[in-house]
Parts: structure tokens; sequence; C-alpha cells
């Protein structure tokens, strides 16, 4: 059975992007029947959805954790919800930057994750791991990844497959050139991935715990 | 023509609400052929949607601004998009913390403010006041009304009705009893609000202007 | 009874600096025999202290309040404690950026305020006003005023002055841009001065009150 | 020749003290003539100083490191100065909670680091790991500690010997019980500490290079 994690180029002027650090780290990691694939998905609005669809076409995998840059947060962080808008801040690895547009014009205003967020968390947690939901995965190449994984998986699905985004905080490296940011370990991430792709492979329907925002 | 501004009741341990207290200071402003209604919503899943629905039927207004609190926030927010699911950290002023629940069952999973909230930030900030696009109302009571608000208007439609939700920081008075919080004076609030009211009506398509989160 | 107030011109690229603005709309402020002058200090190491002391010494004031723009705070904060070192992170005014200097050669490495500032903020958090004690002025222009004021205090008494330092966050117009800090209004400032003069004046040896942190 | 590195027992109902954690791992490291001892202080006001009086009258050593937890800190931070005076938010292990006192009764109002602590920072982030020189080591046990090192060292001086005070973020442990702080993983803090030795005792007169803070 295969899982396949993406991680994503580097961007916005930095030299190493830390999901692909981490999620390279597991790649061809197998245990039992589970075979664990790493891609590396380009920076770039369109061209980001085309290699997860190739990738996703290629492996079949029954479970897909998407996992991009959150550069400030300081926690491992399973998204909630993706929104079908662009609207970027920077532009993208080739210069673009679209504004307000829709990730895929005619489809519906925003997927949930099918991932078990909520138990993720709870297990993240018990291992000792810094770990939130999050509500709103922004608007630039993630959440844009994110949204066209899920409108995959809603109109030209993979049997049996569950999907979902995963934010990571700054490398410590980053941070000694970006003063004042909060950062993970990269051993910490990559555990965090462990633990995540356990729990999504042994949780059927996730626990009612809150995972919420006032706001 | 009416302009309904909804506020919300003191809730989680506050004897004030700045929503509320904001939107009262606006009841019954005339300017031209506009009059503006302010109306006090309960903090309670379910009532808060029937109080709301209670009074856009009787104002059939053209506009609809739902306004409330979000404390540790230091900005005037538009919010860009209302998700379908209710996920308490707290208890509602009922008592009630639902997790994981649709706010409407068979709904879509989003809808999106119909306000011209790029054009909002744009003319807020020429007029000094600190503002910004939020890309997630949470999951309490506050994103339970815009989304219901949307709801309502998307399925049971008043003709020419535009709508949306705005939350605003704590007051200076309830931070001094939060120590370390930021906050913004009523006074500012409500000429915040003046402007919101005035972008509302007198933009029709929203501008094109990042008002995007890298995540 | 004269009352001193001082402000700092703009600087960091700001055309407003709201040290100034809400000390200047105090000057003239009478109230029974104490009379309020407020004066417009120079963001320029060593010229800072020399209008400062021109001003003491025309105005023989049995109270000092300094005042400075803290960008990035949100409660109006008493200063603790002035240290003798300039180490400056931007260039002053007029291009000067000591680094690791200390403000007064041979001068003792601290001076604590003389002012009551526990009794302030526990009489601006009554008065609704948000405020806390801080525990570092910094090391640039501002901690160079309030060392140098302490400095003269010490060795050029007037007798009876009390003297500190109290630094404010930026005005909501100077956040409009920049996005994402807070803010307080200026009639919050103005407010806020008025109580932390009346509390200098009134209360003698300062409450046993903790404003300490735990680092 | 001594090395001495200091950590804190658990406090503010905690498990785990990262300062202790991390110095408790470089203990007996030995390099060249260098030989590491880690000690464990209590957090306790006056008992804190008195343990470190002991190591150090034991130990005679060249280099003394103090390192505390500083939770929500996201950095590695060398403190500059210490200031005389406790003022407990808390109490400390012994339920005592002083406010407003001095550390040491008659004695200076601060003590500056005499560790080389801007090359620190820059060797720290050569390395790729989050430093900052901080302003304030607050007016708990921890800056307690560290004036009482620093007046020992100025009072009853060890030849030769340099001290210092060092903040560390808490770890991601930790962190799974306190949603949304910043953490740094033990290695990291173990890495930092063998580099702030070896700058420690290789230079000289420290470096000038910014470190300050405007405010």
């Amino acid at each position: 059975m295969n899982v396949l994690l993406t991680g994503f180029e580097p961007f916005d002027r930095e030299t190493v992007n830390p999901s692909w650090e981490a999620v390279r780290a597991l790649d061809g990691w197998r245990q039992g029947a589970v075979v664990v694939h790493a891609r590396r998905i380009p920076c770039v609005f369109g061209a980001a959805l085309r290699a997860l669809d190739t990738a996703i076409d290629e492996l079949q995998p029954q479970l897909v954790l998407a996992v991009g840059q959150a550069g400030g947060r300081s926690e491992f962080t399973p998204e909630r919800v993706a929104i079908n808008v662009d609207d970027g801040r920077i532009g993208d690895n080739a210069g673009h930057q679209p504004i307000d547009q829709p990730v895929v014009a005619g489809a519906p205003a925003a997927y949930f994750s099918t991932l078990p967020i909520k138990a993720m968390v709870r297990d993240l947690r018990a291992a000792g791991i810094p770990a939130a939901v999050s509500n709103s995965a922004g608007t630039f190449v993630c959440n844009h990844l994110f949204f066209g994984l899920m409108h995959r998986a809603a109109t030209r699905p993979v049997p049996g497959m569950r999907a979902g985004f995963i934010h990571v905080p700054y490398l410590p490296e980053q941070v000694a050139r970006l003063p004042g940011q909060p950062s993970m370990a990269l051993a910490t991430m990559v555990a965090a991935l462990r633990v995540a792709i356990a729990t999504s492979l042994a949780v059927g329907e996730d626990i009612r715990e809150t995972g919420g925002q006032l706001h």
C-alpha cells in the first residue's frame, strides 16, 4: 500500500524548504505493507497541481499527506479546510501572482481534509510534539495544492484514498537568518510525520475533540 | 434603504462585547436614503441564527454587516470566508459546545463574503484605521453566524442584499484586565464601521488587491 | 509647580511620533498649582540629552515624564530601569549608530525610575487603560534619554524632582501603513498621561504589587 | 580548566526544566584542558545563590554559564544585563514571592555580562542555531541568579573568570502541553551550549555588532 508525501521546493528567497527536507527523509520507508513515497512539488500555481496529479496517477496511494512551510508558526499543524481562492501576497517561483482567482473555476467554495486531524493532534501531543489544528491554510500555493488535492479526490477518486495538508514551521537554520521567528528541528518534523501517517492509517472516523478557534 | 449591523452579547467571562458597543453607536444613523439598524445577537449556537433571521425578515436590508469580537487581534478585519463547521473551544452562553458539527447539514462547505473586503481595507487604511483581510473567522459562534448569514442569503435571498462579517479587537477597558493583549478604541471601531458601510454601498465589484496570506 | 513632559520627533521612516503627539496635547495644562510643559526632543544620541538638560534647567520641574514610541507594544508601559549602554539597531536621525558604548562613561551600570510605576499601572488599569511595567527600555535613543535623565537627577539634582520614562504604542494611523502591529488611540494616550501625572504627584512610596516578568 | 554550567530545577508547574536537561548533557565533557561541570540550582530566591557560591568555591571555574528557561522565547538568548531587583510574578519553589526587593542590598543597580555575547550570537547563527541578544533577564529567580553571579564575580573574584546568563526556550515536550508556544529541541540547545563555551573561551574582547533593541 502506497503513501504519498509531498513537499515543496524553496520559495520567498529561502534556499531550503522544511516540508521537502522532512518528507524526503521518509522516502522509501516501509512498515509492514506500507511504502512511503516522497515527491517534490514546484512552488508554482498550476504546475504544482499537475505534479501532484502525476504522482497520484502513478502511485494510486491510499494516503496523501501534502506538506508545506508556514513561516512564523511554532507547531506542526494539520489543516482543516482548503478554500477555492488563489490570492498571492508575493509571486510564486514562476513570477505569477494571481489575486482572488478560483483555484478551480466552478468547483465548491471549500473542501475539508479527510484526515483524522483531531486524532493526529492528540497522538502528536502524546508523543511530546507541538501540534495544533489550523483553520486556514492561507491563499498561496499551499492552499492551492491542498484545494486541488481535495478536488481531485472528490472528482477523480482513487478508491479508499484519504488526503489532507499539514503546515510545518521554519527549520532552525532558516531562523538563524530570520531572527525572532519560531522553528522546529528536522528530527521533530520527521517524527511528527511518522505519527501522522500511523494515525491516518489506524483511525477510521476522527475523534470528537475540540480543535476549534474562537476566531 | 436599510442597513443591518449586528453585534454580539458578551461571552467568555467578559462584561462587554466591543462588537455590540460599536454597532449600537450607529443605531438610527441616517445618511441620505440609508438608515442603519443595530441588533444584538445572543452568543448561542442556533439562537444566534434565529435572531439574525428575524432581523433580516423585518428589515429587508440591502447590506448586512455582522460584527464579532476577536480577542487578540489588533486590527479591524473583514472576513473572507465562512466554513460549515461548529467546533467550540469553549461553551457558548447557553453552555453548548458542539464539536465538528455542520452549521447547516447538507449545505456547502463554505461561503465567501459578498462584501468588497479588499476595497474596504484600502479605504480603512487610507482613513488611518488599522485593517486587514482575515482568511478565517474561526469555528465558534462568530463563524456560525457568518455561515448562517451567507446560507440565508444564498437560499432565501433578499433581492440585492450584500452581506459579510467583520471581526474587531478587544476594547482598551477589556485589556486593562487582560494584560498583554492588543486593543482598539471604541471611537476607532465606530469610524471604521462608517467607512465599511460607505465602501460597501459604493463599490460594486471588489478591487483586485492582495489580501492573501502565505499560510 | 512645573511638570515636564518630553516626546520625541519622528524616526525610522515615520512622519509622526506618538510620544510627541501625546505630550503636546497636554502642553500648558494647569491643575491647581501644577503647570504642564511639553518639549520635543531630537531623536539623536547626545543632542537628546542636551535638549533635556536645557529644559530641566529652565523649568526646574518637580516631575519629569519622558515619553517615547515603542512600536510593537500594545500597552502604555512605564519603564523600570535605564541601562548605561547605547547599541543602535538602526541609525539615529543624524545617522549615528553607536554600538556598545556607554551613555555616560564612568556612570553606574543602571538607574531605576523614581516614579511610582506600580501605582501608575494600578491606576491606569482602574481607569480602563491598557498598561504594564516594562523591564527594558531597549538600547536606542529612548533608553539613552532615560539614562541621561536619571544620571542628571542623581548628579545634578533639582530638589524634590522625580523622573522616569514611559513607552507608548504606535498610533492607529501608523499601523494603517504597518499592518499587523498593535496600536493605541491618541485620546487613550493623553488620558493615560493625565493618570500618570496625577499618580506621580499623589503617591509617595510606590506600592508593592508585582510588575515582574519571569524572564 | 573548569567550566561551570548551571541549570534550574523545574518550576511553575513544569516537570522538566530545559536549562537543566541541556547542561546535564554536557556534564563531564572534556575538550583539551577544559572540563565541563554541570550543577542543578534550586528555583528558590536566596538558596539559588548559595548553591551557586558553593559550586564556584569548589570548582574555581574560568567560565560560568548560568542557564534558565524563558518560556515563550523562540531563540537561545545570551543576556546582556542583570538588575538588582527581585519581583516575582509567581512564587518560587519555596513559596516566596519577593516584590521590589534588591537582590543584594547596597549593591549596584545592575551588572553587565562579561561574556562575549555578540560574538556568541554571530557564531550561533553561523552554526544554524536561532539566537539573539536579550536586554532583560526578567525579575524572577533567573535574574536573581544572574545578578548574584555577577556580584560574586565583582566582589569575590575567581581570577580570570568570565560569567553570564543565557535563557533557553521551552522544550517541544513542554509545548505539547502548552499549545501555541515556541520551542527548541534539546539537541539544538546542547549544540548551542557547545558553541557558547567555545566562543567564550576563544574571544577576548567582544565584537562590535549590534544586538540592540529600539525599545
